[in-house]
């Protein structure tokens, strides 16, 4: 291996970062400045470990039990929250420790695609719940209740009930209370994806009432990632935490202990403002009707929810698509025109449909983005 | 939640890290500047996914691809690589991958912890194969060959056998060669625990022939945590990284992609130093060597293999032992004593025994902390 081939690898430059931002996986997960330092002073492999005594949530210094069992719990109103690398990790888990092979999982259509790949890895068959297709493609959660009937009428054990609030393509946020009702009325747990949701909306598990939920640190807690978290209702601590039988100390699904690095040390220095954020949540979703109503005067239709809740929305342009018919980067002309004026985050190829995120931009910016659609639609 | 209470997440300040680190976790991991560059640079959440069309080891830029499936295949000497989120998760993907529940997995009785525990999550019953007991621990590989035999006989499936190469506790490295050999007679693959090797020693898994091996980015890579690999033969591909059902494109046990974060960043950005500090391994072991003899001139016996063949060390210390019982901080003396002086790695409470790693600090730090271990031993 030529070693100034590995030299390439040395001061990569990320050439977005100055741009205006509206990727919805990336608008949520954006650094604070506070989360930037803890970057520098935390980075080094397991130095968070410094003072482990055996276990990563307990760790005093720095104060990861209190940020994991005290503060986390309230943030997001659960009797125990854990680590995971990620909401796909913490779905997995959940769904590991709780189902056995051949059980069923009934999941929204809108569920993201780790959903069904988390499934698969625990051996689970999945069931969907519909949409009601284009253009609101609304959860009907009342078929929850069908779909158990169902199953149960063919003697399939039903391990637990998945919905995902908001979802990621359409940024609807289904009846979740509804869910809890038939939930509970059934006896079958339920698992709320809510990636896109804590750390950008106000979120509270106990007044929701569900059994767990999943959140993501890189996706909507300006953090690094990889890391997310689950919580979950006191009764499921010793299911989903279940000990070792080698090691007391330590729990399987855990794998001992989970996001050891850095990633958990940008969460706490980040939460503070987070915790400010969400309580200006209606504002975001002022922001994000009023960014979807000014782009529909150019007919660029918001698909999903109407009047939508929530910063990710997903447009449907026939204009935009004539014109990548007839344009020399054929679809890559919209990507390469926005990225041309700053504006990063529509997928590369896209014009028919895309999404995108309201959430970090300023209403300045986003002045600047309906101005440059606006430009691209006259200039072609 | 008092936003007060919040602000202590904020502006945490390691103590640790300007002291001379000898903790065996901590050594192989501190970051080049290169990679403390590179934090800052794609700390924020998703950054790596810029320009993602839906794999994080087929992203282009950052040259992720190429790294993946040129650079590190050929750093360890594997067909495939693929990044996990430690070394722990890489075992319980292979065993999840490879074993069904209640198939047998042999390893060795110096296993780490989540040796136990990753094949207690797959499922799997675990038999050991025993070590020399004191004053070396030595694996006797051939006991592999009884091992597989006696659960032969009793009609046993046997997935998989582990060696951990070095341990973590001694940095005992046994007779891998053995081992393979035994594998390959019994046709029952082999994974390499190389979380303490990659990184540190030049290891080529294809010399060594075993069938799979996971390595550590944070622990020996000098990487941000938690990130890991796994290198496996070609034959192995279809298996480990199988398929998903709903979605083509998708491996199954990486829940789609795992380390979607900067860790990735930093592995890339440190190997060009790691290359070539593993082409001078033999310098860490004389430096290791070295240390040891001169530690056992004040009475602290080495344990594990001697002559050492690796930087991570155990040491046993009637004398230290003996202060600790009347020193007025107890067993805790030694430690506070040490980090008085600067010296950070020996484990709160520890005297009798305790283990520490060579590898970061030069010479001359290392004679300062002989110097300080002489002193205390003569002070008290």
């Amino acid at each position: 291996m030529a070693d100034e081939y590995l030299k390439k690898f040395i001061n990569m430059e990320r050439k977005t970062k100055k741009m205006i931002n509206i990727d919805p996986l990336q608008t949520g997960g954006i650094l604070t400045n506070e989360a930037r330092q803890a970057l520098i002073e935390w980075g080094d492999g397991y130095s968070v470990c410094d003072f482990c005594l055996g276990k990563l949530d307990e760790i005093k210094t720095p104060p990861i039990y209190d940020f994991v069992h005290k503060i986390l719990p309230e943030f997001i109103g659960a009797d125990r929250v854990c680590l995971t690398h990620g909401a796909r990790e913490g779905k997995f888990m959940i769904m590991h420790a709780i189902a056995k092979p051949g059980d069923f999982i009934i999941i929204d259509k809108n569920a993201h695609y780790t959903t069904y790949i988390a499934a698969e890895r625990a051996g689970l068959k999945i069931k969907e719940v519909e949409n009601s297709g284009y253009p609101e493609f609304k959860i009907d959660v009342d078929k929850y209740e069908n779909t158990i009937n169902e199953l149960k009428e063919k003697k399939a054990n039903i391990a637990l009930l998945l919905l995902t609030w908001p979802d990621g393509n359409y940024g609807n946020l289904p009846d979740v209370k509804k869910v809890v009702e038939i939930s509970k009325q059934y006896k079958i747990p339920l698992l709320i994806n809510a990636a896109y949701a804590i750390g950008r909306m106000p979120v509270k598990m106990n007044e929701i009432g569900a059994d767990f939920i999943v959140g993501s640190g890189h996706k909507s807690m300006a953090s690094a990632g990889p890391i997310g978290l689950i919580g979950m209702k006191k009764e499921w601590e010793d299911v989903v935490l279940k000990k070792s039988q080698y090691f007391k100390g330590k729990n399987i699904e855990e794998l001992g202990c989970t996001v050891r690095g850095v990633p958990i040390i940008t969460l706490m220095a980040s939460l503070s403002y987070v915790t400010e954020r969400v309580k200006k949540w209606s504002e975001q979703v002022e922001k994000a009707r009023w960014f979807s109503e000014e782009l529909e005067k150019f007919g660029i239709k918001q698909l999903g929810e109407k009047p939508h809740n929530h910063d990710l929305m997903f447009f449907e342009s026939e204009k935009l698509y004539e014109i990548s018919k007839k344009h020399k980067e054929g679809g890559f002309f919209l990507y390469k025109e926005l990225k041309e004026n700053n504006i990063w985050g529509i997928k590369p190829g896209l014009t028919k449909h895309f999404k995108l995120s309201t959430f970090a931009a300023t209403r300045e910016e986003l002045e600047k983005v309906l101005q440059i659609f606006e430009n691209i639609l006259k200039k072609n």
